[in-house]
């Protein structure tokens, strides 16, 4: 793993906990899915539920004004949150600006990947707060 | 970490992921829950859910004819499954036996601790194939 690849997952990672603590705080529960290492099944990184709605998010950190997502990605959110009964989202933090909730219907799609733009994010992507 | 606590923890583990294979084989979505390292918040050890059902799963397994928890644990579960919209079960795999999920309110309660037995699993607990 180079320094820039570890430095990355390292964002991700804080921006995974620093949800967590939000959304504990604004009286959701909240978990981090462990790695895929332990199983071949498609999982979220982290589920969230309160008793009237469940997430399944998957969630990124970029210092880039665009997000690329690999099809499977998606694809695999998608379809574990039809199976586990919760709703699908991508959340994504530019550098030095907000957590954006995206609906994977709102990515952009091309041949080869799902994008998410800070353009596209502000225009239609929820903040933490909307999401309340 | 001593050998025999190693065993203990690595049994518990293959009966998390078959657990986890038993559930995606019946429809149901199953994920593992991130170690307590990332957060300070409670978790169960297993997540679960379809389109009806959200289950909140602490999973043992032991040699024993009686699993011991920590008072603190079966609370967490409990205020945990409350947060997320979930049903809280035990877990018990043992040795020998079957996989019998235990209602938290039919273990037995002493001042230190919560138990379930292998003889009030077998009158109270539910086998995998009767929750489905």
């Amino acid at each position: 793993m180079g320094i820039a690849h570890s430095r990355r997952k390292s964002k991700g990672s804080a921006a995974e906990r620093d949800l967590i603590h939000k959304f504990w705080a604004n009286g959701w529960a909240a978990v981090r899915v462990a790695g895929s290492g332990s199983t071949h099944f498609p999982s979220p990184d982290i589920l969230v539920g309160n008793n009237l709605k469940k997430l399944a998010l998957e969630v990124k950190a970029t210092k880039d004004a665009k997000k690329y997502f690999p099809k499977e990605e998606i694809k695999n959110l998608k379809f574990f949150a039809e199976k586990f009964g919760a709703e699908p989202w991508v959340v994504i933090k530019f550098d030095r600006d907000d957590y954006y909730f995206i609906s994977i219907e709102d990515l952009e799609e091309t041949p080869a990947s799902f994008i998410a733009s800070l353009e596209l994010a502000r225009r239609k992507g929820l903040l933490f707060e909307d999401l309340l």
